[in-house]
């Protein structure tokens, strides 16, 4: 059985299973949902469910190492002459355009961890990893501390209050453009009256 | 047993209890901590420490809800002609006279804190839920979204940076002194060049 289904290609099961457990979770809840039924959905072992996620919470990270590998190249790769908040804004900008992508995968996602008090807490551990990430990104461009902490731990508020108003339904906006606004806003509260 | 000890008084038994937790923890590491061993250090039972904290890590979280007071307070009962972010920095700086009178406690509860992911992780929330309260407290004062939550963010990641700064051996300088410093460099950083 192993063996077998090893050697069998299966055409994007990532993926099929990341749809598979998002639906599960929207329909029955996560904490009612199980890894055999998941893979039963998509047709696929439980074996091959664990060949490519830790658990049935991690389905829903899946994305956090790409979106952190673009965010530090980003900021890395953004050219000297650049402010630090102005890489770190770039790197978001380029955030906010794949999750353009995923809009609807988004929100129905953003509904699952709403709705579950442990999947909060491994949402802020992601957004305090990624600021993390991109203060390390910063310090290797030459920024001192406190500042590239403090830059990171902006452009990471930014993203999160733009985020939290791009799965808004009733606001039409689109996620890069709701991050250039907040981070506008930001620099006027911050600057006080 | 228990009668006889709910009858009896026990002066400052939260504080006592508090100290030797973090007295264990500090020896012998969080996980390698028991209920048992802080109670014996203690001179009090099991029980006792049952009434005071849910568990052994809440033990660690038991001011929260005290600074959430003090910061949620203070953004309230700031003058109206006061700024958000203002109002934000004089509660930061209420709370940073708190700390100061607990410096050492401070610094060893850190230590416990670094040296374990899941209290990483119960930080995270503290800090998460104090940007939450501290944005409806600005929302009372009629601040709109996003900039309460913007403001509250901001603030709090000003206090993550500070009091980093602060709990490093090498600086000297207090506190309300670093928050100030940090929101000072926030400010700078945000602007841009």
């Amino acid at each position: 059985m192993y063996n077998l289904e090893m050697g069998r290609w299966q055409p994007n099961a990532r993926g099929r299973l990341e749809q598979a457990a998002l639906e599960l979770y929207t329909e029955r809840g996560f904490e009612q949902t199980t890894v055999a039924e998941i893979a039963e959905r998509t047709g696929l072992t439980e074996r091959t469910f664990f060949r490519y996620f830790a658990d049935k919470r991690e389905v829903l990270f899946a994305g956090a190492g790409s979106l952190q590998e673009l965010l530090v190249s980003t900021v890395a790769g953004a050219p000297d002459s650049v402010a630090p908040i102005d890489a770190v804004a770039a790197a978001l900008a380029a955030a906010g355009a794949v999750f353009e992508e995923r809009r609807d995968y988004s929100r129905r996602r953003q509904g699952v961890i709403a709705a579950n008090a442990a999947l909060q807490e491994r949402e802020l551990i992601k957004l305090a990893s990624l600021a993390s990430a991109i203060a390390e990104a910063l310090r290797g461009r030459g920024v001192k501390e406190p500042a590239a902490s403090l830059t990171a731990e902006a452009g990471i508020a930014v993203f999160k209050i733009a985020f939290e108003r791009w799965i808004d339904e009733a606001d039409r906006h689109d996620l890069a453009q709701l991050i250039r606004d907040s981070l506008d806003q930001l620099k006027a509260v911050i600057a006080g009256p």
